[in-house]
């Protein structure tokens, strides 16, 4: 039986009602949550997106309307119209529970078959079964409202831009390939037979154009997409708040920014982020927490020891420092009795991913110290480590030997491993912070030359650049990352706008004026014609609601994500085309 | 040469200095609109985003940044520090017109060789160079102005939907091909060989499952794509302002838009539509313009004058009538004189077009009736058309005589067109109606069936629903187009919810229910269960901005548009990609 709104609207929602409302004659509308017939009362929760208010109906009010009533059942759609009273037993637990509507009038808008999920919020069904009844798993109140905040969040962020005279300008979709960086999604041409344009990876080019062009200050949220093997926390599609600014340096941006992350935390948690954000080079950042996206809301810094250990006994130590290695520890400050050993061979294993060869470790305790490695050490040595490390009673030391990469990339990572697994980390805190002066290049073994690590069209800091052509790997970037409780939000750089040494950079990276010119001729072109010193910032949006929302997976943050094969579960894409189709667009399947 | 900005950091936008300034300190960034050297002073006038500043040189200020001046030609970027002073001779025609800045500093930030088209509004360039050089055509101040107006224009109706509970919900840009409508871009996935993804034609089936997720009412400002052959004012990439709201009908969403449009022509043209904006049937439109987007802001329309000559003399009217045809004309009221024998040559040219065989006229003048058919036809039928016409001197009659959807095309355009030539159309004046009652189907004569207008679920009106079996034809959906000015701005519809009626849409479409699963299931597998009354609209941004910046070609309102050939002559796109990159996605070319 399914029935037609009629004359019935909506006139509150669900989650809205409150005792001031008692006697008002209300229209509600929305699903089921759940039904208790007790004979001549039946109670229904009825949900919609701001929460649930309970219904009664009476058979004493109306026979025909309860008998309707008798037939509800979960996730039915229901209009109501009835009178607000106060409830009988007052339920605490939600915003509406000391009211009920008395229903008068009832239309069944539409049945529903028995959901093949819960709809609440501890369901804990499989991922796959969210996804593939996605329109179900919305359906929860935890997942509508982490779609409520990303809304929101894209608002602030927008009246934030537009109040300081951003323009929100769309760039296009349907570009060209890009030479570099990862892997394009790529869309056949069918009126340009042969040829492809490529879905953006980002805005980069445009948005310079753009300050070419005099717009002065752009802003666009804006979908970006790269078709790389996906790892958790990755999409296919992902969502960027992208930002550039024109007759701007480091500063410039920074505070800015700075502005408008205070309005996001202000305005969607309430929180107050302390201005200006603490600033850390690269440098320091590896130096101090091995990782360039350090958490700062913990301890447990980086210490090097090499020089302690150098000539130690313990060859794992001094064989390594001999071989240009280094010996690193970080101290477990005062939770030393939170990690057994069963921990520590997990600590270890961990660490090996990152290339490391073992973790060896120092705990102090009442007793004194237990390390299956301090037989090794000279007292001396010891007595340094302790002292330099500040190891006291309940302390936990590990150290990694080996080359620096494998040093930072191990401890950086397991400082973070340490924390989560010793639950130390107050979720409720905000530790911003930019760091800054990164390597304008990175070296790429498998090409065997200097590629950019942010983008060809980074600027390098000008007290750098006599070093381009004489040692490239020291020349630092007037670049910047904004890292949040230990995750880059955001990255961005000022760029090139000098043709001269615009071409000094493409020479560092190995490209001739030809390959330059084929590679990005366009905004080389444009460059020609009179181009503002220019920067900008791009945000990984996903990964800004995740921290808002408190989610630690991508796919909560999102409508209808794909799955890391790429595929969504909901529909079926990507799915086959025919023969037809593909002959439109000059091109036929190529399967081994 | 070229300069750091060093210390100076931009103070006021050049636009924005007025009298209220002089003697302040100043630093203005911008482009150089034009200089003049009077040998002992040099005028610039500076430009940025909003506005032009003239900066004086003097020689006797400082010989140094004279000489630096001196150097200085169009598009050139400079930075300068000065005072404002009054000017001498008053500029009427620029807001900045009574102020000059007397500059003490200049870095000259960059360089420009001699643009390739004249950064100024009138300049008749060819549209091929403006596209090319893009970045130069957009310094121009009406087309910044255009790109500001989109962006206020998305903000307006942002925050009012923002203010309305409606969320804005990102939908996916990789989704599963479409079986109904048109022709898909597709992308190959490389993780899933030999699929592919489609690229969205409209988030249609994705909101109608957020309202199955109960998120109530959504909106979103999103891309869309069709591959389709581009006429004029068509992008392969188009944006959409789409909607969708829970448990309403017709009026519901209606009332909505209506004070959404309300908004945006309050705070975008200071324009106060009348509300409610009037209805129109489709029947109405049709009998009355000839066209289900009438422009509502001239006369002329068309009169139904079969019944006065079926049996006439005159054997084009009545031998058409004969056969089914019809004859209807329209009368240039009051503009008989604006057009001469060889215009009205032309307009019969141009019903050709739409399957006309000709053009009958009359005119009627001083000396009585000018026509080439009058001597056909009878004083009675004479006087009986200028009766039904109400045609009078001056005034000049326009016949089409044919099946009646070639009447309709024919006159329907041809109102518009004589409007458009005779320059009558006030174009500050806004004519919104809504056009209602539109056809659930229309019979596609190259595939033998009927088709949905709209699409497959679209609900049609209860009144009509019994006759989906018997007499498709006539089956009037609960779709409604907003009509302005004589374009279509937005259209929509309540969809189904209801799977028993959906089945027999299905059914009148001639799917199997195999076939309707196969295309729809994943839509069909969600409205079993619960599914609220739904329904919504979506708008053509593009055209939405065309209207609102008084544009005639859409690229114009476009930061970067694609050619009607689909290739972007700025960057070049589509290119040709390397057999690696089609390797890597299991296809390959296939050339004719």
């Amino acid at each position: 039986m399914r029935e037609k709104m009629g004359r019935l609207r909506r006139t509150h929602m669900c989650g809205d009602l409150r005792t001031s409302q008692i006697d008002e004659k209300v229209v509600l509308m929305g699903w089921v949550q759940r039904e208790r017939n007790l004979g001549s009362l039946i109670f229904v929760d009825l949900r919609d997106t701001t929460g649930i208010c309970q219904i009664v109906f009476d058979s004493t009010v109306s026979e025909e309307i309860f008998k309707k009533a008798e037939k509800v059942r979960s996730e039915y759609v229901l209009a109501v119209e009835g009178i607000v009273r106060k409830r009988e037993s007052i339920n605490k637990d939600i915003p509406t529970g000391e009211i009920e509507v008395l229903a008068k009038e009832l239309k069944v808008l539409d049945e529903s078959e028995t959901p093949p999920i819960y709809i609440k919020d501890d369901d804990n069904v499989a991922e796959n079964m969210r996804l593939k009844y996605r329109y179900l798993d919305l359906r929860k109140p935890s997942m509508q409202n982490r779609l409520k905040m990303r809304h929101k969040a894209a608002k602030v962020v927008r009246d934030f831009l537009d109040e300081n005279n951003f323009v929100e300008i769309e760039t296009p979709m349907l570009t060209k390939p890009t030479p570099e960086g990862a892997r394009d999604y790529l869309v056949p041409s069918r009126v340009n037979s042969g040829r492809f344009y490529a879905l953006p990876q980002s805005p980069q080019l445009m948005k310079q154009l753009l300050m070419v062009s005099g717009m002065d200050r752009y802003y666009q949220i804006v979908k970006c997409f790269r078709d790389e093997d996906l790892r958790a926390n990755r999409q296919p599609e992902f969502t960027q708040i992208d930002i550039e600014m024109s007759f701007v340096d480091v500063d410039d941006v920074i505070e800015m920014n700075e502005r408008m992350l205070y309005r996001v935390f202000k305005e969607l948690k309430g929180i107050e982020i302390e201005l200006p954000i603490q600033r850390m080079t690269y440098k320091e950042a590896m130096e101090r927490f091995g990782i360039d996206k350090p958490d700062l809301r913990f301890g447990f810094e980086l210490v090097d020891i090499t020089d302690i250990v150098k000539d130690s006994q313990f060859k794992v130590f001094s064989g390594t420092i001999a071989n240009g290695g280094h010996v690193r520890g970080i101290n477990v400050k005062g939770y030393g009795d939170g990690l057994s050993r069963k921990d520590i061979n997990g600590l270890e294993d961990y660490v090996k991913t990152f290339g490391a060869k073992g973790l060896a470790w120092l705990k102090v305790t009442e007793e004194g110290i237990t390390s299956p490695i301090a037989k090794f050490l000279s007292e001396e040595e010891l007595n340094n480590i302790l002292d330099r490390m500040d190891g006291d009673k309940g302390d936990l030391l590990l150290f990694i030997a080996d080359k620096p990469k494998v040093v930072f990339d191990s401890l950086g990572n397991l400082r973070n491993v340490v924390a989560k697994r010793l639950n130390i980390i107050d979720n409720t805190e905000m530790k911003l912070v930019w760091i800054t002066e990164f390597p304008l290049f990175e070296y790429d073994e498998e090409e065997g030359r200097y590629v950019a690590k942010h983008h060809p069209f980074t600027h390098p800091m000008e007290e750098d650049i006599d070093l381009l052509e004489t040692e490239p790997e020291k020349v630092r970037a007037k670049a910047y990352d904004i890292v949040i409780n230990g995750d880059e939000m955001g990255g961005g750089s000022i760029r090139i706008s000098d043709p001269e040494l615009q071409k000094r950079m493409f020479s560092a990276l190995g490209f001739t004026e030809e390959e330059a010119w084929n590679k990005f001729g366009f905004l080389l072109e444009a460059f020609k014609y009179g181009t503002p010193p220019h920067g900008g910032i791009a945000y990984g949006f996903d990964r800004l609601i995740m921290l808002l929302t408190n989610s630690s997976n991508i796919r909560d943050v999102i409508a209808f994500p794909k799955t890391q094969s790429a595929t969504c579960l909901l529909t079926g894409a990507p799915s086959e085309v025919t023969e037809d189709q593909l002959k439109e667009i000059h091109i036929k399947l190529d399967l081994e």
